[in-house]
């Protein structure tokens, strides 16, 4: 037995279980591979105040073989750091980050080209570029899943065009189709999210690249890293942070290592633990730890700081939907920052109602996390949840039992978190943890509140409207017939006509304000 | 950016998504942790030939922390494995065998641990002895998440009475409860699976251990390791199988590293590729490898050995349902093994039904994987899939549309495969596969039948049985009324009645045979 006992790289482990990582199915290979590429071109242009401008092209080579392409205007990746990132499973500066953003796993851009190895032997294609003076790097790399490492097939320096930027390249086994789960929804959707973000989109099908132009030249805040905050913290993690602490005193560690703890906070925490502020963090034994974890959740401490998310907003959710969908009401909430298990958390809610869309279909329900569009496993999505445990009828849209809502609808639901608790590594949808079915909820009961002031306004202009017409249509033969039976004078007529309709017009008003 | 990057530990990754192995809640943790050491503790003694004896423990320390303990009569670990197995995740055995195991992925046992620690701060505590004449080895390891390698904490000599075996102890946050998704439904489940274990369970509320004896005294055949079936590789494997390859030959090397592939297959395959049998697989190219991979789709190639399998049997399947659960009728199906994407595996269905289980409530279904009992996420599981998808009141039991039948049944379904495709890494819903899909369809079909042969030979034996005690009832009174009409002496009546319930008794046979 003990012969045979050795180390399973995570690279193998994906491999064999790579529908975890989203490439289940040949459909849903294709999707990942590009969402994959194109999370990680918008996190890089963000955090480098870049306005993205993305190319995102298709080919299809053979019936199941595709050459997939993402190119971004982004900062660039040092050359030294290229390998790693593209052919390493678990190679990344997000996840050790609390910060919003796309990537939080630094599994999804590697787990692709592999995936595109492992089905046609072909390497990943990277070139990038860090700026007008510099080379423009090409490396064609194929991870080594026995050891979960680059091999560095090629590695030269090429002529590009572009100033600065990234452009990957996957070769994969894969199927391209239209409408729901597709990589076009998808483009459409992330647009929809990512109003100050530019694309070119070339599907299989298309001579000429499709140009989804930018709603807004205004990028995201920045979001900013913060500490843990301590009612977050599990006993095993205090215990290693109080080990690892660059502090000698307790009460300075608990200050620097987490948010919220003021030098008064610490004193509190230290007291109710019965320990001493100026005891030294690293000799902390495990009972003392666990009085401190203790004696942390007992102390009232505030709420972490925010400014770790970038929510939409409001205005640019209205612009990417306004952007996208044919509607002609439109209407989007955000609601104040929350916090899950110690994780800050804000959830949105956009609306599009009428216009184009279909009444007699159920509503569309686009779900995003940290501004990525979620494809798949809808009904296992607390978004999907909160949206059913609301009666829609109430707002205006009729419903079945346990169904989404019917109507002219499309209802965008976001949330922002530095780290989304995603349900599977394959970020499909967002676990339902109380604190987030609340916010998500209340999000949701105001977007219907307003939708509803919508439609019963919009219905009492289409009654009145009528009304209206009728008098138009009608007063005339009535002047008509009375002239006929009173004998009037044409003018007598005209007069009579005017008359009526005025008192026509004012009573109908009158029903209108008493509504 | 540059700097930021790093390398993140597959034990970081999964202490920040705990949920995925199966940690997502204080109850469902305590039983996760029972789960890994139970089933690694099955795979030892098997693998040994030991007829397994377990004791498991639940200690209940504080409100919600808790110190289980399992141990086995299996053959040891040796001192210098032991850290490794349980202080490092992605470390095992089983992951690179094509051969039936409960474990499959090095990553149970330590994440245990690691959620004791993560949540307690206490090390994960292991003894073991490989045999009478040798030292009983006492470690306490803690996992070190930053580098994914056991730290040693404790490692000493100690006294044991155990001959052989191996007792591990874990400390951590968690809930008992009883009932469903219970670790006392948990060990009864295992019970019945696992017919030729004995255990020994302490539950937290217990002075003394229950006591599940064995049902059989006889161990399962073992499995054998087999090589990868041909049909079921893929391009990107097939390349790195040849580059690996121990052989120098084309033709040699697809007959020894691929089960089924006989030299006249391999002259076939090297054929409709176009290469020559005598070529060095080491330097074969990419597009070489492409006709290759489209040859070895195109020849006929035999399907797997099943002998990598080692199903429960029927007869034992039977003998762990009348240990555990007390009915009136029992029967089982063992399927004849079939295979998924290249890999093999067999289906399995028992049932038990009438004797003192409920008539008026849905059916209890049982399912298992490789021996192990499947507690959670039973609707996104293939089993109860198939079982909704067959309408039961062919069978005799009533149901309701989507939703399992009603009735005194206890449904067992087992799949037991060298890879079983479960839908996460918590193991706790396997994947509907068309192949698998079909193959429980028709096990449950056939379980069905032998169902509704028992229910209807039963009411007729019912029916039957009311019928003989009418006429026990009421020819005397019948013979006393003709005695008084006809003026018949007692001899008389005494004859006649005889003779009427003769004529009665065989008019009631003839209709049971004609029924």
């Amino acid at each position: 037995m003990a012969t045979r006992q050795r180390e399973i790289s995570i690279s193998e482990f994906f491999s064999k279980n790579r529908h975890l990582l989203g490439f289940d199915n040949p459909q849903k290979a294709l999707l990942t591979a590009v969402k994959e590429a194109v999370d990680n071109s918008l996190d890089a242009c963000e955090d480098a105040g870049i306005l993205p401008t993305l190319k995102i092209e298709i080919r299809q080579l053979e019936d199941d073989r595709f050459r997939i392409a993402v190119e971004d205007n982004g900062p660039g990746i040092v050359k030294s750091q290229i390998p790693k990132i593209f052919g390493k499973l678990l190679y990344g500066s997000k996840f050790h980050t609390l910060k919003q953003a796309r990537g939080q796993q630094g599994i999804g851009i590697s787990a692709a080209g592999m995936y595109g190895l492992l089905t046609t032997g072909k390497s990943i294609a990277v070139t990038s570029r860090t700026g007008a003076g510099k080379p423009a790097h090409y490396y064609e790399i194929q991870i080594d899943t026995r050891k979960n490492a680059p091999q560095i097939i090629t590695d030269k320096v090429v002529d590009w065009e572009a100033e600065h930027g990234t452009r990957v390249e996957i070769e994969l086994i894969g199927t391209y189709k239209k409408g729901r789960h597709s990589v076009d929804d998808y483009v459409r959707q992330t647009a929809i999210a990512n109003p100050h973000c530019e694309i070119f989109y070339t599907p299989p099908d298309a001579a000429e690249p499709f140009h989804l132009q930018r709603g807004s030249e205004m990028l995201p805040a920045e979001p900013k890293e913060i500490k843990p905050h301590p009612y977050g913290v599990e006993l095993g993690v205090l215990i290693r942070m109080m080990k690892e602490s660059s502090s000698r005193q307790l009460s300075a560690a608990l200050q620097k290592d987490f948010s919220r703890v003021s030098s008064r906070v610490a004193a509190e925490i230290c007291h109710a633990a019965g320990l001493r502020p100026s005891a030294n963090p690293h000799t902390i034994v495990v009972h003392e730890a666990e009085q401190l974890f203790k004696a942390i959740n007992s102390v009232k401490i505030m709420s972490p700081t925010t400014n770790c998310l970038s929510p939409i907003g409001e205005e640019q959710i209205l612009s990417g939907l306004k952007k996208e969908i044919d509607a002609s009401f439109y209407t989007a909430i955000t609601r104040a920052p929350a916090v899950y298990r110690g994780n800050p958390f804000q959830v949105e809610v956009g609306l599009a109602y009428g216009g184009s869309l279909k009444s007699e279909e159920l509503i569309d329900l686009l779900r995003f996390a940290n501004r990525v569009p979620l494809q798949y496993q809808q009904s296992g999505c607390a978004m999907t949840k909160a949206v059913l445990g609301i009666d829609w009828r109430n707002y205006g849209l009729s419903q079945s039992k346990g169904a989404l809502p019917t109507g002219p609808v499309v209802l965008f639901v976001h949330i922002a978190s530095v780290w989304v608790p995603f349900t599977s590594e394959s970020k499909e949808a967002v676990a339902a943890y109380p604190d987030i079915m609340r916010e998500l909820r209340l999000a949701l009961q105001e977007c219907g509140r307003k939708l509803s002031m919508h439609v019963r306004a919009h219905r009492r202009a289409v009654d009145e409207q009528k009304k209206r017409s009728y008098i138009e249509k009608y007063i005339p033969h009535i002047g008509i017939a009375l002239r006929e039976i009173l004998g009037l004078s044409d003018q007598a007529e005209k007069d009579l006509v005017v008359t009526l309709k005025d008192v026509l017009e004012r009573s109908r008003s009158r029903e209108q304000f008493t509504d």
